[in-house]
């Protein structure tokens, strides 16, 4: 039993990868630089969307928004006037708790691929398996909230080791929280060493122009800075 | 394709009832009423748990804590001098998101079941898919943070749905953040008409003699307090 469950899951693993070789073909046949936004529920993804995703950025930008239902964020987002594209887990997925390459691709006829220059996809919160699913992209940013504690990095290695770029948020809440920052750097240099963060307050605006810089510079190849 | 993933899915599904009722049984034969905690990660979780099970809570309780990796909960727990014992689903378990009946199983050995009247099992930080599989529990609690958004009822009806309390966590930060109570009940009612609701803060204290009310008088039979 355990044996054919292990098979079942390298399976889907290999499939996934196929697929997700598949859509970066399409993305970089269309000139599109690809964010996967990865974290926990509430840690600020949408916020930071909203915080940098205005039309002086310099770059076409759109989002495609990953949430097992609803399309709460996808409304927060219209507002900013770029393309936002609603991909439900519970609709034909079954509810799962990431997005994997296979949903992503059913999601790439409703993009405007060839008016963008850069693609945020914005998976489900969730700091385990959207590490485990790649979907085509070319960088991956972790979000991660001073609110959960600064012992994450320890409990939840993977993820911060799948992602190039963390984007510390809420800092403007440690003052009162339990939440000692240094201790915090500490754990996550030791899951992943050369990992670049960012440190930002949607609230008071610091690091906001920091995470704009990267998100406008970033492009297809090398993982940006670093 | 899909039709076997379906297929797949559904006897996982099956299987982890079966054992989850074995599980529920052995702990019925040792009158250990069993509580499964859930929510975000950096929710609040362990930090409830160091709240409560303080010796004067006038039963013997013991925690089964979930984690993907490491014993950071656990070493957290020690210090209050009850039995805890560790599961990590990246031992065995390919890094699972959440526990099963079958994860929980193979720990029984582990637990003095005949020591104890209450046990808390602290489920991997995650609003998904711990609400699909029972472990063998008589209830469910799920943790909710006022940090993670007064949004997350809508976005994550099945958890919000799957438990018969819901403690509200944090609540001395709402001065701080974007939250609003009232739109978070609202939202609450929504998805789940009658939960039941602590508000608490670890903090400065405020509900968490309510939280250990609740913890001492659930026994095994119908949900308390709902």
């Amino acid at each position: 039993m355990h044996k054919t469950r292990v098979r079942v899951v390298r399976d889907a693993l290999d499939a996934n990868e196929t697929i997700a070789k598949a859509n970066r073909d399409d993305f970089d046949r269309h000139g599109v630089t690809v964010v996967n936004l990865m974290g926990s529920p509430g840690a600020g993804k949408t916020t930071l969307l909203e915080a940098a995703l205005a039309p002086d950025l310099g770059r076409r930008a759109g989002v495609l928004e990953g949430d097992v239902h609803g399309n709460l964020d996808a409304d927060r987002l219209a507002s900013l006037h770029v393309p936002v594209t609603q991909l439900n887990t519970d609709a034909g997925f079954g509810g799962e708790c990431h997005l994997d390459a296979n949903m992503v691709r059913s999601a790439l006829p409703q993009l405007p691929l060839d008016e963008l220059d850069l693609l945020v996809i914005e998976n489900v919160g969730n700091l385990v398996c959207p590490a485990e699913f790649r979907v085509g992209e070319h960088h991956r940013v972790m979000v991660s909230s001073i609110a959960e504690g600064d012992d994450k990095p320890l409990k939840y290695p993977l993820m911060f080791r799948a992602c190039e770029l963390v984007a510390i948020t809420k800092i403007d809440l440690i003052p009162y929280v339990r939440f000692d920052l240094e201790r915090y750097h500490y754990h996550l240099r030791a899951v992943h060493p050369d990992v670049r963060t960012i440190e930002l307050s949607a609230t008071t605006g610091e690091g906001v122009a920091a995470w704009r810089t990267w998100l406008a510079e970033i492009g297809v190849g090398e993982p940006a800075g670093v």
